[in-house]
């Protein structure tokens, strides 16, 4: 006998079931059983049946959490961000297989998709708090995190779909694509502390003499 | 006897009971009861207990998903998706009282907050397939069409939430900021047809000159 821990024996076994059985028809007697252990165990490792299949969500988030306290000064938690939803897609990656069985039966049974979307909006949570304190009183700032949350975490998802989808197999670095547009959006923070010109050009096809004289018109309107 | 429908009353009742002994030490029939209807009614009226304090959202997410059908193009989809979240804020704050009373059970009783966070992401997810229909198959469209909905969403949870807890007394003003902004964000789609130079000045400290010479200089580069 191989020596695989309980709690993956667990895991396991509960796919199995879910898949076979179903999710209604499988209690948590079903999976210890099969998994050749007995209740009481099952339910020192996990709060309930559908906990078996999830990740460790309380000990990721701990984690995330970790990870964006370190951060304090605006560029630093963009860094922090990054790298944190970047930490997060590659546990799901790392799960391989088990992360696409889990995908399969979240897709099917509302019960599980609706814990999975509870779980992301704790994440949601942990990101926005981050963002509203890193960006201090300033006014719209709440909102603006709200908004930077919000769109860090469907980023993320984003990817993941894809990757779970088998549509790329290189989710890291379209995660982070994807969070360079993220970035970009919210470039210039609404009560930012920026003193200098900043001059974005998209899609040039005019004459840059002629727009050259459109922007110093512009500028000493403002002046 | 006053005429209160049979729906409103179970409401009541539900709101009533959950606030006196507690959401898990409520049952269907305790809600029945309350009302002065068996539990067969309120069974015809909802699926499930929690169900009673909802709003009716399935017809809410048809409503929804009507208006937005209306749009077709880039600039009606905008005033329809502002249109539409601005409809369904109102009939929270149609709710008055109720809406309140929803949010302080939705803060403290997990089952009923995972509830709101399922049903919020259907709305989200009715916003990403008409933004990403209207945005078409171009590259990238899809993570656009996704932060777009998500920004949308949270814009409109803001709102919500500042109105629930008394912070604002004018959601819909509030809404409709929020949703300029929001709209600000997005306002260069990538892969657009735009064929002009867009350039966007931000704080402008500097001489227009300087600024105008690098401007020159950054097109001659591009071209």
């Amino acid at each position: 006998m191989t020596a695989i821990p309980v709690r993956d024996r667990l895991v396991d076994a509960a796919f199995a079931l879910f898949d076979e059985r179903g999710y209604e028809q499988t209690t948590a007697d079903d999976i210890a059983d099969r998994a050749g252990v007995g209740r009481t165990t099952l339910f020192r490792h996990y709060r309930s049946k559908e906990d078996v299949i999830f990740p460790d969500h309380d000990r990721l988030l701990a984690i995330v959490k970790e990870r964006l306290a370190t951060a304090s000064k605006a560029d630093t938690a963009i860094v922090a961000v990054t790298e944190t939803v970047r930490l997060v897609l590659l546990r799901y990656v790392e799960e391989g297989d088990r992360a696409r069985l889990r995908y399969a039966l979240t897709s099917r049974i509302a019960t599980l998709r609706d814990r999975e979307i509870a779980t992301v909006a704790r994440y949601q949570r942990l990101f926005r708090e981050f963002i509203a304190e890193w960006m201090g009183p300033a006014p719209g700032a709440a909102l603006r995190a709200e908004l930077m949350a919000a769109a860090v975490v469907s980023a993320h998802n984003h990817v993941l779909r894809r990757w779970l989808r088998r549509d790329t197999t290189e989710p890291a670095a379209e995660l982070d694509a994807a969070m360079t547009e993220v970035v970009s959006l919210f470039a210039e923070p609404s009560g930012g502390k920026s003193n200098g010109t900043a001059v974005i050009v998209l899609h040039d096809q005019r004459d840059p003499e002629a727009v050259a004289a459109t922007i110093r018109r512009a500028l000493r309107q403002r002046s």
